[in-house]
C-alpha cells in the first residue's frame, strides 16, 4: 500500500487532497491532478522534457512584472483565456458577445463627451464610431459606461509608447437613447509581446504572433453584465488565424467609407473618412 | 467557421501547431492543450479563478532563484515529478527502485574512503552505513560512484545551514566485490521549503509539509542507468503521508541497533549504533 507507481499514484494524490476544508478548491485541485497526470502519462513525459517545462515555467514567472503578464499571454496563445470566457458568458440572443480582455486594459478612462475626437494628431485614416446599448429586448440602456481603447495606426497602445496622457483610449456615457459616439483612427494590426518565453514558444512551434486589428470595448451598466469584447476591422489579414483565438464573426465590423459631409454628430468631416456602427446588448444579471 | 465556443476552440487551438516542425514538441503541445482545456471545461472555472490562478503561477516563477524551485517542488506535491520518475524508470527484477532527486542535490561530491566518516561533530544517533552495487544478475560493480547526501538531526541539509565544508554529503566508489560504507547520523524528518506558494497550496488544502527521513544515493557506473532514489529510515510517522509521494516499500532499510564492539570497517564503535545494510541493483542500459 506505500508504493505508488504509475497506475496508482494518481489515485493516491487524488485522495492526498481529499481533507480540503473548501469543496470547490477540493473539486479544482483534483481535477487539476487527474488532467496534469492523464496529460503527463499520455505523451510518456520525459525526464529532459519536464526539466525544460520546470524552467520555461520559471522564466515565463519571472518575466512578468507591472507592465507585462507573461502568464496571460501563455494562456491566451493557448486557447485558455478564450475558454474561460467562453465558459462564463454564455450569451443569450440579443447579446453581444464577449472575448479577451487583452493586457492593455488600464482601468476607468477620462469620460468624453459624445463625438469627441481621441485621436489628437494621431496619423491614421480617420473614423467616426457610433453605437447604441441595449438590453436583449431592445430597450435603450441611459448612463452606460463604454470604455473603449485600440491601437494606433502602427499597432501601438499608449501604454507601449510611453505617452503621459491617455490616447486613442477614453470612456463615454450612453445618452437616453443608449447612444455613444465618438472620432478616432483606424486601429493597425499588431503582435502580442513575442521577446519572451511565449515568443519562444511560438517561434519554436511556428506560429505567428499577430492580432486581426481591433477596438477593445468594456460596458458596464446596472443590472447587466458587464461586457468585455472586441470589435475588428473586416478584411484584416490576421482574421483567420488571431494568435489568440479571440476572433468570433459576430465581432467583424461593418465599415463604410464616406467622401466629405459631416460627421455624425454634425461637425464638419475630412475628405475621405471611415463610419463604423455598431450595436451593443447586454445580458441582463440573473 | 470563424467563431470558436466552448465546443470547437480546442480543435482549432491543436490545429494551430499543426505546423510545428518538431514532431515530438507538437505531440506533446497538441495534449497538453487538450488536458488543460479538458480541465477547465470539466470544472468551468470562473474568470475569478483564473485570474487567481494567474497570480499563483507568477508567484512560483518568482520564489524561484538560485537556491530555491518553487515549481519542482509544485511538481513534487501533485504527484507529477513521481510520476515522470515512474514513467522514465519502470525497473527489472532485481533493480532498485528509484524516487526523486529532490532540491537538495548539489553535484559531484567530495570522494571519500570506505567508513569514512561524514557526521563529524554533528549530534545524533551514530550509523554505520554498508551495501553492495551490482547489476541485476547478481554481478557486482566494481568502481560505481555512490553519491549520498541526507540531513541532520534536525531535519535541515548542509546547504540550508550556509556551512563552508559539506557535512552529511559525501561521494564513494565501491571496491571489486561492489561495496561502499560510511559513517553518520541518522537522519531526521523535515518539511519541504512551504514559506512560499506551494505552503500556501498545502495550508489551504490542509496537507502537511512533512518528508520521512531518509538517505538520498544516487549510484553511477558504466553500461547502466543512473539510479537516484533514497533509503527510508523505517518507522516514522511521515511515512505513509510523505508530501511528495516518494516512499516505496522496497525502500524501506532495515536498520539493526547494536551495542558497542566494532564497526564492519574494523573501527571501534561507541556503546550503541544503529547498522543499515542494503544491496543495490542498477538496471542496464539498453
Ligand atoms: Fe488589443
Ligand atoms: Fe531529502
Amino acid at each position: 500500500m506505500l508504493s505508488f507507481d504509475e497506475h496508482n499514484l494518481t489515485d493516491e494524490v487524488v485522495n492526498r487532497f481529499a481533507g480540503c476544508p473548501d469543496d470547490r478548491l477540493k473539486q479544482v485541485i483534483q481535477a487539476l491532478v487527474r488532467h496534469a497526470h492523464a496529460f503527463v502519462k499520455e505523451v510518456e513525459l520525459t525526464e529532459q522534457e519536464w526539466f525544460a517545462a520546470i524552467q520555461f515555467l520559471t522564466r515565463t514567472g519571472q518575466m512578468c512584472d507591472d507592465k507585462r503578464q507573461e502568464f496571460i499571454l501563455l494562456s491566451d496563445v493557448l486557447g485558455i483565456s478564450m475558454l474561460v470566457d467562453a465558459i462564463n458568458h454564455r450569451m443569450p440572443d440579443g447579446a453581444t458577445e464577449s472575448t479577451v480582455l487583452g493586457p492593455f486594459y488600464l482601468g476607468e478612462h477620462r469620460v468624453t463627451p459624445f463625438g469627441g475626437d481621441i485621436a489628437g494628431d494621431e496619423p491614421g485614416e480617420r473614423l467616426f464610431v457610433e453605437g447604441t446599448v441595449s438590453s436583449p429586448g431592445g430597450a435603450p440602456i441611459a448612463g452606460a459606461t463604454v470604455d473603449i481603447w485600440h491601437s494606433d495606426d502602427d499597432g501601438f497602445y499608449d501604454a507601449q509608447k510611453g505617452l503621459e496622457e491617455p490616447s486613442l483610449r477614453a470612456r463615454f456615457i450612453t445618452d437616453e437613447k443608449g447612444r455613444f459616439g465618438f472620432r478616432s483612427i483606424v486601429p493597425s494590426s499588431y503582435p502580442i509581446p513575442h521577446d519572451g518565453p511565449v515568443g519562444e514558444l511560438l517561434e519554436a512551434t511556428k506560429r505567428h504572433p499577430m492580432r486581426p486589428a481591433h477596438i477593445h470595448f468594456k460596458i458596464a451598466a446596472p443590472g447587466h453584465e458587464t461586457l468585455v469584447t472586441h470589435l475588428f476591422i473586416p478584411g484584416d489579414p490576421w482574421l483567420e488565424s488571431d494568435a489568440v483565438f479571440g476572433v468570433k464573426e459576430s465581432l467583424i465590423a461593418t465599415l463604410t467609407t464616406r467622401q466629405g459631409g459631416s460627421y455624425p454628430d454634425g461637425s464638419a468631416a475630412p475628405d475621405t473618412w471611415t463610419h463604423l456602427a455598431h450595436d451593443f446588448g447586454l445580458k441582463p444579471t440573473a
